[in-house]
């Protein structure tokens, strides 16, 4: 099985961190590989920035479209994943959806951890478009501005495990989501040290892409998820073109 | 008042029904200036074709900024809405939002007629990302292709007028919204005809911008609206790029 | 067009407020008129203020009929306001509903702001009724017993701003809404001060109003807004004997 | 026990029918007193009716008040009972309230059958503000007009029993409810001919009612169901003033 | 009529405080028998432990069907409760949905104070199935260990009424559920000393069992409360296998 | 990885049907071993049948602990499941919910197609305990008898994909889910004949199995899935006695 894994940030150490979890992660059939937004923001953490990144996810989905047998959205907030999942006719997955189907199966109420304050407007919202809301503890988060996208779990790790187990204590978490890209691999860290279960986005999304290729699914032809109505369209990047021909 | 009206499709025919409508209730202080998408498809029904409409809509309200008092985005739908809430300082409303908050004006529970099945699913999500699907009596739509999105109104304004009568009669419905860029001014013709009030998405965007202009409000330094943090950005369109450069 | 504003307390001091914001937000063509319960308290705070507030709008609304093109229901909390759409074949409006409809469009969640903690609980079920509980990030409200509800700016004004930064910062408020009609244009004193939208309902409720009475609604003949069902009645008021005239 | 039930409409006719099945049901300490609203309406099926109805039901409540250990507000829609639940200190308890208890205890999820359309919205937002809609099946309605509030039960028997049994067999209803007081003491008529338990608002008020004296919770000092805090007030009924001084 | 009220728990001392407070509240004509679980645990906190006492209630509800004309499963979460609505044809009342009832007329916010953390997510999973998370203001807990499930009263009563007092003051209680059969009968001793009405689930549940019987509804022979379809069975215990063949 | 299947339904023919799909999608590491549940009833359809369902599961998972890395409760409704992940060490997935996160990760709305009337309560209820009512358009279930729960494929195929057709044309869903153990391996077969992705819950929970014990989570020791607190207990079954025993 092919995977596609796009990082829609621009940040090459952000698409390593992945990278890295996603090979400690896969099947040993799954051949993984990596893409990095052209444009866009070095992490996405408003509306605005996962627009960027939902274009520039798309772009390179169907640049390289025939290549792969299903595609990961790297980054939390899953920016333009529903919109993909309309015209790939392989499955789709994202960091975020993974992350909280994970969540529910290990438990009932779920709290993530980020790493701004800002972030978390735009996780609650992804939250709740997954119809979530109901199982949300809370969102808790890093308050000090960070170095880099890179770094965060080693600048900021003792704090990030306080955060956790604040969840637990303080809100009821059963289980807690490390979110955004920039924690990969970091759930697999720290497990020892919080009293239950810790959910990393990318392991869980290249699990979860795994299984959808091996339940193999057929592409919708009808509802939503169809392919869009043919119709015409102009000045589109070739990636994009791409998408809209394939699905007709 | 510079009011810029954004049509996130590419059909000129129904900029110029947008435009027909927006002159129609404009104020005599608000000067009007339309934009058509210049990328994208000829009409918006899909998750993935909105991902476009709002790209396009953002380099168009980057290249045109400094230009204009409010914003709309004239697509049901609202591609791109919250993002240019984001990177913006003057007031942006969508025809959906607009739409929305009329109808809560006007009566409790209120109705959806769209032009195809295929955009009611997207429909509902703007809806549901507005937090009023318990105010939703319900959707419906024409279940027949569509000619042109230019003239909708014309061959099929019997059927919408009878989908409107029967979301009053059996979906509890106290208003109607006439949903859709090619409706546009349809409410004003067939109002008559309709034994509840009918929502106008143009109209009820233009007045409400001017409301907003009129009201004043500060643009957001706190919060989730607050312009995105500053941060390396690279190979985007010179008015997104606009756009991440005022909002530092 | 001719708005009458009615002031469902006793307060005239309230109701000076009320209009002095009214008329700096107005346009020109608004001709106000106001009006003041004769019957009532001096203050709603409660659901049984409330009632007796509901009451005595009816009462104005009916002996006045035929002398304005939108009424509004100038207290917080909107006593009467659904009841009145019933019966009014003009545009009515409320305080709360039209402020809600403001921060809708500024942001995605508010918070409100309020003068007393009794109060807070009959507010909270207000916007449950506008179904947006979804999109409410906190009420928080003073503390400390009030001198005078015409006083309440002057006297608390530093208190109320410290509440207003607090929602914005611990709540995830992206809009205040400073609620109440004795804080009447308190919004307008203090924006420079908040770090978000900050909404008045007196000023949304008129520019609302005059929204709709441009927008030009039909009267509903049916749905659960269409005047009540003729039927025998007994010892009302005036003004309620000539609403249910109306309708028949 | 004393037990006050009023009808918040103006027909005696109906009255009646509220008093032989509270009769019926009542335990033999229970002295019942009936009243019937002097101002008001027939019959109320309208937000509108409904506050009126509220308005004649809190100027009994005061003229009568220290006769009675619990009231009964005896309309589907309950109008004024949770004003007055905040200026009595005795029970106060609705014939919806009532019956949405009952079935609750009788099942997962309830469908309402009603007199009239109109009547439903009204219905409808009842079962919300109780915060039950999650567990209402559907509300089904007669559709032909009424000769007479007080002879439903016999001009319309068959139809509401074909109701209930299609709620039943269509809408997955555990329960069903009679719905407004002309159905008082239907449920007794028809419960044999009918698949699933059926729930009148009359019969479980009283036995409600009995239950809360029996209980003696006492009356809220603090929270949203205190009596109003003191201020001044006006011109109102002198039963109303009596509930104001009460609470004083 | 003849009450059965059975202890999902194997602990008599808790037997003993429910049947202590059934007796001060029941009527005269309701004759008492208590039953305390064979199999289980000293007191079901979790998930798990509920389903060995809904196991153990069914077996005693089966082995003395026909002695009884309602039952109480008197352990808060309700353990086996639906699942014995289906195959009992006499009312069943569990202690949680008494309470809540009961809470629901008092106010329209209630508080659960519980008697250990650990309880606290089984008990908010009870009111969400009981579709009244809207209505759930918080679940404030004690968090010591207890000595003994039947001592808590004495050793935490102080503690207890403070966490009342809290949930009135911060989170908006109108009412306050004092839960779990350990403090049964607490309510009694406290009510003096708090701002609210405090509702008890044994007596709310001894009461609304009574009313239940007294209003006599008929067993449901349809929907989801019908006994179960007749179907092969095996190795039941006798008192399970009684239930099985009553519904048939 | 040692997984165990266990069939909490008597029905050897059923439990055959499940290893049948679960040995076509297993892993090749993976060894599946099947057990039925010696007590209780043919086929789970309702409540009162789950209760016993679960109970049978928790023998069984105790009888066997220490034999198996993880465990799936093989029938819809998932009985017993929660309170399976309190005591056993290893992970738990039920049928429902990794069918439920299946369709989830495959389009946005999903139905499920049953094979009566009467489980559907059943089914709604674990979707709200799942907290996804908001994601589900509709159960739609066969009407007619069933020979036998083993032969339901061959004898209703053509029915169970005309149900699965309506669902997607008429309530909007994006996704079906096949639900019931009988149905085991029927998305298989009828994939080719529908226009969406069809979710089966036996080759969802044996994949989502393996994605748990590959990713290794700790087993929760604080919050509401740890082991139940240490107490007395009595009279319970081997097995249960052995849960509670590795608990503590």
């Amino acid at each position: 099985m092919r995977l596609l894994i796009v990082n829609p940030n621009i940040s090459q150490s952000v698409t390593d961190l992945i990278e890295a979890e996603a090979r400690r992660t896969a099947s040993a059939q799954t051949q993984i590989t990596m893409a990095t937004a052209s444009a866009g923001v070095a992490y996405i953490e408003t509306r605005f920035e996962a627009l960027l990144g939902g274009h520039a996810v798309a772009c390179i989905a169907g640049e390289q479209a025939g290549t792969y047998d299903a595609l990961i959205v790297a980054a939390f907030g899953d920016p333009g994943l529903a919109a993909l999942k309309e015209v790939l006719d392989v499955p789709v997955v994202g960091m975020t959806e993974a992350a909280l189907m994970s969540a529910c199966l290990l438990g009932q109420r779920f709290s993530i951890v980020a790493i701004s304050a800002r972030i978390t407007a735009w996780y609650r919202e992804t939250v709740a478009a997954n119809g979530l809301l109901g199982r949300l503890a809370s969102i808790r988060h890093l308050d000090r501005p960070l170095r880099d996208a890179g770094s965060v779990q080693e600048d900021h790790g003792a704090r990030l495990v306080e955060l956790c187990e604040a969840a637990v204590r303080e809100d009821g978490a059963d289980v807690i989501i490390l979110a955004g890209a920039p924690l990969a691999g970091l759930a697999r860290t720290v497990a020892g040290q919080l009293p239950v279960p810790v959910v990393d986005g990318v392991s869980s999304a290249v699990r979860h892409a795994e299984t959808l290729v091996a339940l193999g699914p057929r592409k919708a032809s009808q509802g939503s998820f169809a392919a869009p109505p043919i119709k015409p369209y102009a000045n589109l990047p070739a990636g994009i073109e791409a998408l809209l021909r394939r699905g007709a």
